[in-house]
């Protein structure tokens, strides 16, 4: 049983008395904070595997695409690999004219030199110094008073004017964090907070960005949004102050700690994508820029494709989002019960394309962020289990993956409707060969040959030549790849991306087949599953992707044909 | 770019003018709401592939060991294998005396018959009615004036009512929820709950459930928490009513709002474990709690076995609780920057047995939880990367689960402690064989034979005869599974439940060798990996069992030897 918790933890009280004079609760959200995006440090720095630098570029370029105006990129004093990448960031042009990067450093002179260093050249760049300031961390951590934990923050800020000097040529931003400010007595946090200004000489023009993490949250965010609101209208100087918050998610309340906080007063806000980072990561910035759009208020942000932003963001972390993660999981947009999707039924077809959005259970159209709702309809069947899913594994063998289960339904829908009757649990298997094992045209594949040597230990380079009919004419192409589908999509020669592959393996013993599934895209088209089956694992990806290529060109997406493509 | 949101989306706005009356934000939470949970219905009900029995009882049997009173157990009128669950657990008796069990059921006569048929003879049992009130609901789903309405609640509780009167063995007691509460008027929201109340004739000794839910979160959590406000405030029979609420969590802010509406006057929270059902989910239960937990309430929920909690929750829903979920996420007890782990470990040496808990970065004792607190040591290599599974994976092949990763972290931290060296990127691989692939002792295989068919289509029985060394001395055992490993685990006769189980193929070709993982627990202990690497994937599982087992008795964990063992 749990233990009694009364002598071992109690609860973070920021006031003495009751914060009486908030007005938070009675303010709305009427227009978007400054944004900044921490992946590439805060979330990046709490991956098992860090990010390798063709990673981190693929994140960067995601983000800017996002409309992120101000990027923390690394801590370059902590790690070669993040210097490494700033540096290459500067030198090599990447950052738009109107993006600022920010570099975080501890308050030691050899470190923020490292870093001033590091960000040096940037058209523009905010170096972000922090220290820690809470009582339990001045007493475990540092053993220091408040005197000297003040002076580190000062003299830091100090020595990073004085290392930003020698870069004239550089814009020059500064940030300071009071680290744990969530369980800081807000008085000390706002001591130091008013003496960094002042040693920064914060003006209008020339504003501090004071940023407060809940670095640990500790309270519920009312308590948050409490403490924000006081500094907010205690600081000194608060028309030369950018007032940020990063919000930590260990109560899972960062999003509603980030909200109140605006409406408390802050005009910045620092989180990542999906809500990545530290322990239970930082704010979910897609939730809540796309929170903002629900309520009519545009992020200044760019969802519109949350797949596409949803697979980089997984590829770079190396972590899933969750299937009910909102906005972006794969079960957010699906409806089960049959009363739900009457009530969608009904309201997508009463929606008029210029109206206001009300269609029941879905809080926001699906196609604003270039998803689908679906409904998944069960199977009637004597074992009362009824999952197309579960028929199709247990009677065939097929392992779906999970978007591939929710995109059938689509298919096993249309049927429904079609025919007005309900799926029976025989039919499930033609329906399912009819939508993706069937599909051989216009491209099928004859054959093919792979040269070239996938065990040899540099340059995994794969050559193909393959044999595919076209409108009924066999043509042979050639492609190269880093494996043997990249290789086959190359040779193929059409805007395909593949955006997930799974595959298993069905019975055993000689009789084993694989079966294969790819999400891909064509040209700008959503995506869309493929699926093939074969003796070799190799064919069955082909298939695979070729079923998912001629599902597309059936859905009318335009399929250019290849370029480099040669007639045999 | 995502549209311009100003004509498709307006914030809802539950009152006219601002709720200045509110006093939820000055309040504090003392004491635990009563808790429901809505798995087995709510959850179930959005699963892709809805529970099977023996899945609905096996989460039945842990709600219980956690602590629920109140347990919604299914749709009866709604699906047949709810109705026989009911009935199941009903006529094996296997509810408690102090559990009461709800049902769900539409307005409609003959459901709320078929309803109150499936529950009848249980102890106690409370029926669930339901209609949706909102305005939208109101128009696109039912065509309906509010007296239309208002009307199906009443009579739909006045049939509850006489339907009931026909069992009067089972205590009953009756919930009413206005569906879609979080959009609809308060004023109707509230003129409908009187009208139930009335007709359910509630008194302090024969209360009303009212249940309140966000049935699509649509606003930010403050605004819940004013309608739940003021309907405590102005509800006619507030002493006859059990106040509750049922949060989704489509913005993000499920826990925030029923943390606010408790605050606000309400008695009650439904939700689910790891915030499981429809679309983005019900409100999380566990982080709930826990969250009242590390304010020193007890919230007289039981997660001081979080592992066995996940694992249930993981197998029945056959969904994943994400890595970074709070208090229960596989990195939520991790620390990878120096700083952090610096300040833990002097936090968790300072730290005394009956103190308050006061380690930085870990706003909870993980121990509490039956977790461990794991620093992950990256490991200086000169290509930049440095992790350690990076290292494995790129020249040994092996893919760790990312579980084993953090886990096989403490035994490189172990190497760096005693060592006091930095870790290389050329002894990862040697600490990896000497911590999991070496474990010879006190059990080895040496040689097994399996009996039976696999590939029968009924029973899946295997039999396995296996002979072991065990401290020098060979025996054989014998054993049945439903497969080859649970055969093997039979046979050893060790205490030994097998948390997870992951494989793979190492190299291609003739050289082809598997890897198997296996977490497991011995006993009661915590749980802890084994691995194993074999040309034969059967042998190397078995060699992964071994290997986790005697990990665990390396440990000081105590396997009794199997009673079954045979000597040989």
């Amino acid at each position: 049983m749990l233990a009694n918790p009364i002598q071992k933890y109690k609860p973070f009280v920021p006031f003495d008395r009751d914060f009486s004079e908030r007005t938070w609760p009675s303010r709305r959200i009427t227009t978007p904070p400054i944004w900044m995006s921490t992946d590439l440090r805060d979330g990046n720095q709490s991956l098992i595997e860090p990010m390798s630098v063709e990673r981190k570029l693929r994140f960067f370029d995601q983000l800017l695409k996002i409309g992120f105006k101000e990027i923390e990129v690394g801590f370059p004093s902590a790690s070669q690999t993040d210097f490494d990448f700033v540096r290459r960031l500067i030198d090599e042009n990447r950052i738009p004219e109107d993006v600022t990067i920010i570099v975080l450093t501890q308050a030691r002179e050899d470190l923020i030199s490292r870093t001033v260093e590091a960000a040096a050249g940037a058209r523009q760049a905010i170096i972000h110094l922090y220290n820690a300031c809470a009582p339990a961390f001045r007493k475990i951590v540092f053993n220091m008073s408040r005197d000297e934990i003040r002076n580190i923050a000062v003299t830091g800020t100090r020595l990073v004017k004085q290392h930003m000097a020698k870069y004239p040529q550089t814009r020059w931003g500064y940030q300071y964090s009071p680290e744990v400010f969530s369980t800081t007595e807000p008085d000390f946090a706002l001591d130091v907070s008013n003496a960094v200004a002042e040693e920064w000489d914060a003006t209008p023009e020339k504003k501090l960005i004071l940023n407060l993490p809940a670095t640990i949250e500790a309270t519920t965010p009312n308590l948050y949004a409490d403490q924000i609101e006081w500094m907010h209208r205690n600081l000194a100087r608060r028309d030369s102050i950018v007032l940020s918050v990063h919000p930590h998610n260990d109560r899972g309340t960062a999003v509603a700690a980030a909200e109140f906080a605006v409406m408390a007063g802050a005009d910045r806000i620092e989180g990542c994508l999906f809500g990545s980072g530290e322990r239970t990561g930082n704010v979910d910035l897609v939730t809540l820029a796309l929170n903002l759009y629900t309520q009519g208020v545009h992020p200044g942000l760019d969802f519109s494709d949350i797949d596409e932003v949803r697979r980089c963001a997984e590829y770079c972390n190396q972590l899933p989002v969750h299937p009910r993660h909102p906005y972006a999981g794969d079960l957010v947009f699906t409806a089960f019960s049959g009363s739900h999707q009457d009530a969608i039924k009904k309201g997508l077809s009463q929606q008029q394309a210029d109206a206001l959005w009300e269609v029941p259970y879905l809080p926001i159209d699906p196609a604003d962020l270039g998803r689908s709702y679906d409904a998944v309809i069960r199977v009637n069947s004597q074992s009362g289990k009824g999952g197309v899913s579960y028929l199709l594994e247990q009677e065939h063998g097929l392992v779906l993956p999970r978007r591939l289960q929710i995109e059938f339904s689509r298919a096993i829908q249309r049927v429904t409707d079609e025919t007005g009757r309900e799926v029976t649990a025989a039919s499930v298997h033609d329906i399912f060969q009819d939508e993706y094992l069937k599909q051989h045209a216009p491209w099928k594949l004859v054959r093919h040959r792979i040269v070239g040597d996938p065990s040899a230990a540099e340059g995994h380079t794969f050559s193909i030549e393959v044999d595919l009919e076209h409108d009924g004419q066999v043509r042979t192409v050639r492609g190269e790849g880093d494996g043997a589908i990249s290789a086959f999509v190359n040779a193929l020669g059409l805007p395909v991306r593949i955006m997930d592959y799974h595959e298993h393996a069905i019975g055993t013993g000689t009789d084993t087949r694989a079966a294969s599934y790819v999400e891909l895209r064509l040209g700008d088209s959503a995506t869309g599953f493929g699926v093939g089956i074969h003796r070799d694992i190799v064919t069955a990806s082909f298939q695979a992707v070729l079923s998912a290529v001629n599902r597309h060109v059936k859905a009318g997406v335009d399929a250019m044909p290849a370029e480099a493509a040669q007639s045999a």
